[in-house]
Order: structure tokens, then C-alpha cells, then sequence
């Protein structure tokens, strides 16, 4: 990556632990492409100085965005004064950025990137029967999108059912009548099953749900990335189904957050760069404020 | 620069402004160079929240040290909870690290690397009588250098009286009879004379003292590091005297913030690096603490 100097805007993901975060690896070849001089780093704010860690970065004067991991999606929203309707919907953000006028503003893209990706595989989900399996942060983000995609109906699955009422009652606002509990899915209740629960990081999990009682068509996504190939949709695509990987939810994030910090291109730099970039950021929609 | 990632141990330099800061480019590449998975950022931390700031800074777990400008170098001290001689004598702190028990320790290179650039320079102190016209931010640093290096008689100058008795009272703890306010440098009251006050930032700025004055032999050290040539330094050449550059005090910081931050080269990167390095920065006297 090109060099950073002094006047490099700044960018953070935030989680505890952090090591395990792939988005500097994936957004700072993204600065650097667009020749702008800034920088995306690795923060491990612990779970008790959250707010102290979050609020410093955001009283530096060139800390432009901050992008937010487990365990602190849902505490998140605190530090940001608008947030958008996935926010509100899911109960938790993965983005923030600081505005023109110096307040900041809480996407979420979890749910977002997953449904990009099921709308670039030719499974776009408006009008669809949905039934998700898993309401918590990321079922939770994915549940939100959904309903702001226009599903046509969004059944949620949990074993713990607290967590579902809560999320209902959240989705409401925007859903009416088409979200509600549904039961581990089965036959053709669905056009698209997802899995957003844990099961399947590891090769012993159980099967959130069977894939062999649903219908024929019914697409199977899971929204683990590593293993690529989880037990749940080997299985489902040795049914024939047709199935949708989770790294769709992450390679769809990329191009969402270039949009959200707005990540254009620094006039005079054609050729991708590599030293010396001393501009800010350019982007259309906001002022430079430092 | 080596791609940053979800391990990188963060170092960050604060000022306000913070764009005209080096740092990050001497510093990245000594990181590449050394294997460590680590970068070295601007933050832009204004007056009115360097607390905020550096807190939250320190809160997070993989920051592992700060360096800090103007016109943060005296309040600076307040966030660490043990400071070295240098800072104590010299009432401002550029660097603090993470000690391994999670305090942090305050050390001041302003002065080590001016002192460290004259004996390299074939110019060592100890000894000898320097007269320092400045006892500002840098001049008080440099003053506890010259006198933590042994110089024998240390003559303090400026037009505010005031703030050289208060750098008196700070020195005499260590320097005893050595250090008293002086009169403008003349005939061969010094071995060395050091402006250390901003007089040639501009080219059309007045003398700090007159080189013509000084007898044969005096060495005129400036710490102006832009222009390289001042106007003292190129008055004094004309007259015969040796002169010190002021990029010599830069130059021999980088070797003082190596040793100070521990940085060595991670257990096989023999080579330069230049892709996906993930050890944690290895310091003999503190363990891993993220």
C-alpha cells in the first residue's frame, strides 16, 4: 500500500477481539486504487471502554469512518446521531461515518451486502417467501433488509423465541402484516431458506434445519464464510437444490462501503498509486472539515 | 507498505494540525523493514479534546505507543503515569508507550536526538559550556538533554525572563551550579551555541545572536530544520565557525524511537517484508499483552 502521511484520513473497525478482521486487507487496496491518501485500521476496543475508545477516535479531527464487528453492532448505534432504516430495523450497525455538518450516521450493511449478493446470484428476494433461521446480530441484519428489499413474506426461526418477538417488534415499523414466527422450514413454504445461526462453523455442528424435507427450487444460503462449503449446503445441494454461499454477503459489503464513505477516485490520479497522496478525500455529498 | 492486518499493532502521532507531521513515513517503513505487522497513523487530536483523545487511544488494546507534537508536547505528560528524567527536566513529553504491566511511560527524544545528532556529528557536549538561546517547548527539551549528557556549564537565553527561571527550577534538580540564564552568546563564553527559538522559519526573520561575535572555533548548532540553510547557519559558515543542520535532531530520533518501542526484527523476516505479517511486535522486557 502507498505511504501514509500526515494528512491521511483515518478509518477504524472496531471489535474485541479484532485480529481476526479482513477489512483493512480488503478496503486499503480499495484507497490505494483510488489514490486517496488513507488508511484503514485494526482497533481492539474491549468490551468495557467501548465508549471511551469510540469516542476518542471520534473526536479526532480526521477520523472519517468507523466500521464496527462483534460483540459491539448493537451498542454502536449510541455513537452515531442518525441512523438509517436498517439500523432501526435490525437493532445494530456495522458502518458509521461523519457527516458534513460533523454528526454521524449508522448504516447497517450486513443485511444489505447479503441481499446484493443474493440479488447478483439471480435469487433477488422482492416478492419472494423468505423464511430465516437464526434472529440474532447477523439474522437480525439480514431480517431487516429483507423486509426493506419487499419480501413478500419473512418468516423468522429461533429457538429462542424472546429473541424473536423482539426482533418482530422491531420490524413491524416497516414489515405490517409480513413478517412473523415461523417453524423449522419444510415442503414449499419458502422460495429462499436461510441459515443465520453459528451452526456449521464447525464440522460437527448440527443442521440448522433440513434441507431434504424442502421443496424442489428452493434456494438454501448460509451466511458462513469459512468453511465455504458448510454441511448445510453440501447437503442441500446434494437434494438439488440450489444453494448460495456466505462469502456473497462479504464480497457485496466492499462496493456498499465505497458508496457509504464516499470513496471516489482523487482527480489527477488515473493510474493506481503508490506514494505521496496528499489530498482529501473527495466526495460530493460533504464538505472537507479538517 | 506491507498490507495491514486484524493484528497490527497501531502507534499513532497526535498534533493539531497533525498534516505536516514525518513520522509516518520514516516510521512505516523501519515496520516493513523490521517484518512487524504494525503502522504508524496520523490522528488529528484538537486542543480541546486531547483528553478524549489519547484515553481513548489507550484504551484500545493493540495501541502500543504515541508520539505527540505541537502543541500537545507539555500536556502530553498528563496521560502517562511514569515520566523518564528527560521529561521531567524538560516539562514535555513527544513519546509514550505501553509498559508491559499496561501503564505508560513518557520519554522526550526532542532533546536525546539533538544531543545524539552532536555527538555523531564529532560536536559531543559533555563537558563543555553551551549557551541555548530559546526556552521554549524545544529549547527546554534540548536544555535537559545537554544537561543529562554532562555539559559543564549550560548558559539559558531568552527575551522571557520569566520562562527561564521556570526552566531553571525544572533543571536544577539535576544540574546543581551548571545551569543560569545567560547573555546573548559573544567572544568565548561557549564551545557550542544553539538557537533553539524560531527565529529563520522565514527567510527575512532577524538573527537569534550574531555568529560575527562568537570566537574561532564555536560551533552554531540550529534546530530549523526548513530551511536547511538558515540564515544563522549560513551568516556563521561565512564567518569561519562549524555549523550543525538541524535534520541531524530528526534523523537521530528514528534509532531512539526504535530502541524505545522495542522494535526488532520478527523471528523469520530475514528479508525485507512485504505481505501478510501477523507476530505481534517482539520486546524482551514486556510480554504480549493483547
Amino acid at each position: 500500500m502507498p505511504a501514509i502521511t500526515g494528512r491521511a484520513r483515518l478509518f477504524a473497525v472496531l471489535g474485541d477481539p479484532v485480529r481476526q478482521v479482513r477489512a483493512p486487507e480488503l478496503l486499503n487496496p480499495v484507497f490505494a486504487e483510488l489514490g486517496l491518501d488513507a488508511v484503514l485500521v485494526p482497533v481492539h476496543a474491549p468490551v468495557a471502554h467501548l465508549a471511551e475508545v469510540v469516542r476518542g477516535l471520534q473526536r479526532a479531527g480526521n477520523v472519517d469512518g468507523l466500521l464496527v464487528t462483534v460483540p459491539h453492532k448493537a451498542r454502536a448505534r449510541d455513537f452515531a446521531e442518525v441512523h438509517s432504516d436498517a439500523v432501526r430495523l435490525a437493532g445494530s450497525t456495522n458502518a458509521l461515518r461523519r457527516e458534513a455538518d460533523g454528526h454521524w450516521y449508522a448504516e447497517n450493511f450486513d443485511g444489505t451486502g447479503f441481499v446484493a449478493g443474493l440479488v447478483a446470484a439471480g435469487h433477488p428476494p422482492a416478492g419472494k417467501q423468505v423464511t430465516l433461521v437464526g434472529a440474532g446480530g447477523a439474522g437480525g441484519a439480514i431480517a431487516a433488509a429483507l423486509v426493506l428489499a419487499g419480501v413478500a413474506r419473512l418468516n423468522v426461526v429461533d429457538v429462542d423465541r424472546a429473541r424473536v418477538r423482539t426482533l418482530l417488534d422491531r420490524l413491524s415499523e416497516h414489515a405490517g402484516g409480513r413478517v412473523s414466527e415461523g417453524t423449522p422450514p419444510a415442503g414449499d413454504s419458502a422460495d429462499v431458506v436461510v441459515n443465520a445461526t453459528p451452526l456449521g462453523l464447525r464440522a460437527d455442528d448440527p443442521l440448522p434445519f433440513a434441507p431434504g424435507r424442502l421443496a424442489p427450487g428452493t434456494v438454501v444460503a448460509d451466511i458462513i464464510m469459512s468453511p465455504r462449503e458448510t454441511r448445510l449446503l453440501r447437503t442441500a445441494a446434494a437434494h438439488g437444490l440450489p444453494v448460495h454461499h456466505g462469502e456473497h454477503m462479504l464480497t457485496h459489503q466492499l462496493q456498499l462501503y465505497r458508496d457509504f464513505f464516499g470513496l471516489r477516485r482523487r482527480p489527477g490520479t488515473e493510474q493506481p498509486a503508490c506514494a505521496d497522496h496528499t489530498g482529501p478525500l473527495t466526495r460530493p455529498d460533504r464538505t472537507a472539515y479538517d
